[in-house]
């Protein structure tokens, strides 16, 4: 489980460097807390926090079962493909909303992956055949 | 744990079509990212899918936990009430926020079951008596 | 293991103790779902909840991964810690926003910490030396 182990705690400082750049950027724009609203750029930051924090719901439960039942390593690469995506998603949608497909794609298609994963996974060893 | 999985997986990929379905109601109602407000429909749209990232930071390690602890069955079983109560919820709270109360109750109830299940299953095996 | 379980279901009761008191709050204070907004101090118990989830997606994974690689009554001690500032964080952040940062060092410090212990826990296991 190690591999995954790894990929589950680096998606959780990634998701925790987006949670700074967000307190970061409340103070760069302006934005008092507890307001989330006021200026556009900060809500981008927002925005991709609140999204990273969505997909991490799938993608973690999902890293630690798929592991389970199929090559960790392979599911950690999986997953690593996963944090490369988030990463980009953040530095674009911050830039430019309308930039941010690339990384939205190379997110959101490696945690449908895994979330499948972990399900056949499952579901195949419960069936014998 | 395979039945406990199975739950967990399902109630992720409950979640994130949830999800998807307010990116639609975002689209359907012209609110674009980043806000989050400008048309009630999808306000509660993306209310529902708030609460329901919420109810799963309990229902996700509960059933994980109650599942080492008591019949893996027993804790599917009362995981799927959830997975009915919440898509009950999600449908009556988009048409009519006043009518979620009985979706509310469904996801609600069995999640705090299961919380409590995980609890007592972890004190008594700690406890030897 | 069960220490650390302990400490993961109690944080999940925390938290949704907090969710419960901000659903009163949007009683008292006149703030009709779905709506987020409208009076200052709900939107400070709705910030709380938020900063809350955000923080369990750090503090869940560590504890359960870093009680794997060290002392489990260690890992659940650093825990408590954060359950105790969690709870000093919404007691001071509700009656002023600005009074919230010995509660917030009490919490990002030993999330922080768990992180790290679960991060150098799977590599040392990784590494042989």
């Amino acid at each position: 489980m190690a591999p995954a182990a790894i990929v589950i705690i680096i998606a959780v400082f990634e998701y925790m460097t987006f949670a700074f750049l967000v307190g970061r950027a409340r103070a760069r724009y302006g934005v008092k807390a507890p307001a989330t609203t006021g200026h556009e750029v900060f809500e981008r930051y927002f925005r991709v926090q609140q999204n990273t924090l969505e997909l991490l719901v799938m993608v973690l439960p999902s890293l630690w079962i798929a592991a389970s039942y199929w090559d960790p390593l392979l599911v950690a690469a999986i997953g690593a493909v996963y944090l490369v995506g988030r990463l980009l998603y953040f530095r674009c949608y911050v830039r430019e909303p309308r930039a941010r497909h690339i990384g939205f794609i190379l997110s959101i298609v490696p945690a449908s992956v895994l979330g499948l994963g972990a399900l056949v996974g499952v579901v195949r060893a419960l069936v014998p055949y």
